[in-house]
């Protein structure tokens, strides 16, 4: 669920067997492509400094040894060290001497709920290293791609590799956000159907976690327009265009997130005054009722009194004049009715 | 229908054959005027780089293959051509090394609904190319302006020409804006007259649409604004106060959509208070009635009793002192609801 | 009333006849005076370039032909004729070559309706021109004070008579805000001592109406910060600290605004919530009158039952008994409400 | 009151009498001090180019001819007289070539309204001339401070006296906000414990006075942060540190007062759910009774029913036969509220 | 409690005894580590000017005298001893010629209450002094490092030790934080279970601690911003990224509560709407109730009237008659909900 009311700022991931850690190498020229799953990070090292591109993919970030290895192999500091192993960051760049630090996050669905995981991606001359939390198959259309030399994958260097994983990454919010218009969809419905009390947990539910993934990817806005406009000098100008695309998709993803905040307010509103139209409705039954049967209950209880004189009860034509007393009434009232436009 | 809910970010259209795409070419000079519908988009090539002003218009975007050859001929980047295809943008502006790629909403209504439409329009140094997705109107009346050699129309460059095409969208926007405009006043009266259940329904529509339509103008504001400050080497210097003609109306667009949301909201309060103030009347009818009778009753089931021993009802004038208790019990009554003012 | 349903851009007014427009010339150093009804606009262009301050009002802009004329005649940019001839101009100030043109709106009551009219000024080296739509009696005091040669105003340039013009219709706001202030001070007296339905209505129109007039000023508050702050050539250094003055009237006029806006939405709140309360004391007075006489009734019932062996019936104090039941269950009722601070 | 919904804007004060009008002249250096109630403004000429500190100190400025008299003296701008004797002003600074003109708002409490007075600061290059609407002991401190050398007081420069007279009009603000907290904490409890309806109305009343002060304070912030940056030559570099102090004070009263407005805003939630809650009881109460009583009473009407052939009236155990059918259908609906838990 | 209905301003703490001051001093190289509890803070001049990092903490701060002496040793400002004496700063960040002085607030929970402390922080060339209201343990992890030689602690200068006192605070608000999460958690829960009337206070006062919160810290974003920025001398360059981390910590904090301010107004908007449920399922009972029974007693009322001539009562199938009329009535009603969807 979204973790709206967890904190888990130094949320170390709490698996324990560093078996569950997996270590992927690609290391591509435009002529070359090799692919290796590396057991220990060492082996990762004559890659770093050669002329080629290097993806290093860690999948999991419990093992914090691990993590402090690369951050001394790849010179990286203490500080963004410790970011890549706590899973509470915000989406943010920084930059540093010789690398570039972005994390982001990266959102899927699970068992219906939303949660969000975080990816790091370390950009240095030659090489990306991308952190997750789990294995998961976003990356795996990059992987693709760069296979097949697909598009400008092998001819750019790295600062492309790292766009496209953010770009993945992105992408993959479409999805999510495809999901949730779905079920608004499904939920405006049923609100027009059968707006039944439980709808609205439901409304304030989606809201929750449309608020959640707003709040997810409001900064990576920021972050990708920094990247496009500071001029640093791991990211080569052809990047810029592409950088300004994936703004704009950051963007839509935003618009599209407030335009379902919309959406659930209104329903919101819908539901109550729908809840409210259905309590004047059984008023106005109730009071209908009321006001036309209890004068009729008064008649009855006047021919019901026991006083012994009471010339009326002799009279041969008191029963049906007593009949006829009570169906003016009744005609009165519903005229009445008619008048106020309750009928 | 506003298409809040659904989101189509790689939304090719889908429609399937080529013969549908129309690819009109205009060239003119201060002097000449040439119409032609081209069969093949080759035959665009030579007037390319010709002195005069050629505007080619492509009726239709489902033909990948067809502006991806638009794309090779005319030097287009691999995202621009990826963005004419693409219907999800928002508006924006870009500039290329040789060329403007600027990206708008076309918003027209179909059986009642507010649709969007997507306009690519790539400003060159001698060409404007726009894409539509479908054939349309709204640029016939430039079309016109050049063969009427109207206005500034045929002396001016490309950039004139462009501005033109943006003008005639922004223009339509008013028509739109005038659509939903009536729509309101006529809800207004019918809130006034009748205010039914299912006029919060329509109320919530229209609302729906008018910030659907708001989120589709609101980015041309910035658009436009930037396409006159940065001094492009596109776009000349006399079009700026065009340009700025041109921000000023879509502000003017943005207030009027804003000032309907504004409408729209009181529209609902009222509603809600009329509501509220409905079954506040019902209730005192029901309150009147009921206070009223059921004293009586209680009245009349005393003189129900059927003690042996009640000399009351012995009496000669019980029947008419029963009535008189009655009658005084009525007239409290109706003082009490007086001095209450409910009545 | 506030034309916030209607959209009029395009809105050349309707009137027809010629003979309405009034053209009037003011011509004016610091010795001399001259005041003069011209026929045809063609006898201002002596003024034009004489060293004096010319002042032409035009009331009425209806006659596009002339206004046309007038931009040749002045030399003003097409759109600047344009703007003058279209009555739905944000207020804006753009700078040209030869001259300044500011749009502004007058306000004005028209039977207790705020209208919206627009003032378009055209300041030039040697001269000021305004339109009007309709004759109005705001610039009589700009008059008088150049007849009497009162304050700095024959001494100063056309930009001191371009902002005494404008200081004329800001201070005309104050006179319509003062109007505003005055039916919500009767509101609010009105709202404490009868609520009544129909109040409601009231609020809202004049709700907005001061949105209306908001939003008719809001932009002025730019246009005279930009005034102040760009160093226009045409306006002289000695102007800026009336341009701040002239500033911080509009910023005042906001401010008063935005307060009634605010007293309106409390006074909202205060009236629904003095209908829920009365919905309340209903509810209070329905609930003691039948949870007391419903027991009574149903104690009335139990001895007006027909059955042949009920012993209390024939026993000597059963009726007085019964009285005393009920008497009792009244107490108890009674004290309940007492406990309950509902009496 | 807060004056929101009075205009003042042309508001000359309305007393009459010059009598009224005090003028109080103190010079001081280092080692002198020399204090004086002047009794013709021209007496106070020959301080203003003294090498001393002269502090005059206006309060009344109803008189106009002394107003303008005071500024032709002192060369003050046109504007500046009128905006002396115009007691609408918002907080601002305004840097002349000879002086430095501030306005700001001081505040006190008249019989428990608040009240705004308009205080004007005219800082020249050895003195401060002050202006206030009546006589008030905000000031007095500040006298007290020079007499007895405290502080830096008598060695800093006019501009240190012109600071410590705003800090002097910004601590009393502090006082308000303290007597405002008492009152709002007050209602608190009230709240609590008897939360009748016109306590409503006060916390509008209270809500409406602090968005007053607020509005009247908030410019101000602005005004000091101005008078801190932008290296005025009339304000010394060693005043910095005191002007950023200033600047503190007063976003803490802004942020004090938005507190208070979120307190009363949640009195209002907590007033009306309160409300709502009693409705709801109240409901729960008739609900309950009537739903009891009304079958009970049915069955009693069945036995009253006079049929020649009800053998069910003969029965000998047919009267507490009846009463067991009652009882049971008080405890089947007594089981059904607890299951309902209504009890 | 959150003092946000209390101001202290001219707050100096109400302690009187001089024993309660603590006054601690650390002082450390790379090698060597000093610890002491100072008697009087002159003893503390002579590690002023040494070469090592010295470290003073001052526990409680109403020895105004105290602050005075330390305010003249070390060459602060009057405003600063001011400052640090007066609890009610607000969180900033003030450079002096030789010193900086940063204000920030230290939270913590005293009987489930949040408590707001103020934290002074003076950073010289080679030392810190900070100033807490009252003796705590937030601090002890910075004084346990220093002692470990842990991280970068010792071999760093005073500038970090600042930041790490910082951090140390902003750390203890993610402890704050998370007692916040799980008490709305918990309210969460029994929203669902069990929507009493007096949650809406407890959510309430929630609220206002979360907002008492989030002013706290939230001016501590702008602080740290500052100081990272300002290229200020006495902040080294290594210490950059360290003070963007602590940034984004702040800004995290900030998230959060304003996350939790979300669900709080989720949390009162259900429990409104199931109040509203609740009064709309009460409505439904009682007139299912009543329109049942009205009609029947209504009938019974009939059959009760005393009328000589009524044919029916001599019926042999009356009785029987009479029951199935009214199972009729009551079986028509039936159906008549189970249409409307009542049942």
């Amino acid at each position: 669920m979204a973790s709206s009311g967890r904190i888990q700022k130094k949320g170390l991931s709490k698996k324990t067997g560093k078996e569950d850690v997996e270590i992927d190498l690609i290391d591509y020229t435009e002529k070359e492509f090799h692919e290796e799953r590396v057991e220990k990070i060492e082996n990762c090292l004559p890659f770093k400094d050669k002329n080629s591109v290097t993806w290093i993919n860690i999948n999991g970030i419990h093992d914090v040894e691990l993590i402090e290895k690369i951050g001394e192999l790849f010179g990286l500091h203490l500080l963004t060290v410790k970011d890549i192993a706590n899973t509470s960051q915000r989406p943010k760049i920084e930059e540093f001497d010789d690398y570039i630090y972005l994390v982001l996050k990266m959102l899927y669905l699970k068992k219906g709920k939303l949660v969000a995981e975080q990816v790091s991606l370390v950009l240095g001359q030659n090489f990306v290293i991308s952190f997750q939390e789990r294995k998961g198959d976003v990356f795996n259309h990059v992987r693709e791609d760069i296979k097949a030399s697909k598009g400008r994958m092998k001819t750019a260097g790295s600062d492309y590799l790292m766009y496209s994983l953010v770009n993945a990454v992105v992408d993959n919010y479409f999805i999510i956000l495809e999901n949730f218009g779905d079920r608004i969809e499904n939920l405006q419905e049923k609100l027009v159907k059968n707006p039944s009390p439980n709808i609205l947990q439901t409304i304030h539910e989606i809201k929750r976690e449309v608020m959640f993934l707003r709040r997810s990817i409001w900064p990576l806005r920021e972050v990708v327009n920094e990247a496009g406009r500071d001029g640093m000098p791991l990211i080569t100008k052809t990047l810029v265009p592409y950088l300004r695309d994936l703004y704009d998709h950051t963007i839509q993803t935003i618009d599209i997130a407030e335009s379902f905040r919309d959406s659930l307010s209104d329903m919101l509103d819908i539901y109550l005054s729908s809840v409210n139209n259905k309590t004047n409705e059984i008023m106005k039954v109730l009071t209908m009722f009321s006001t036309i049967f209890i004068p009729l209950t008064f008649v009855t209880g006047i021919y019901g009194m026991n006083f012994k004189n009471m010339p009326v009860l002799g009279w041969k034509w008191g029963y049906p004049a007593a009949w006829m007393v009570m169906g003016g009434v009744t005609l009165f009232m519903l005229i009445y009715f008619k008048r106020k436009k309750w009928l």
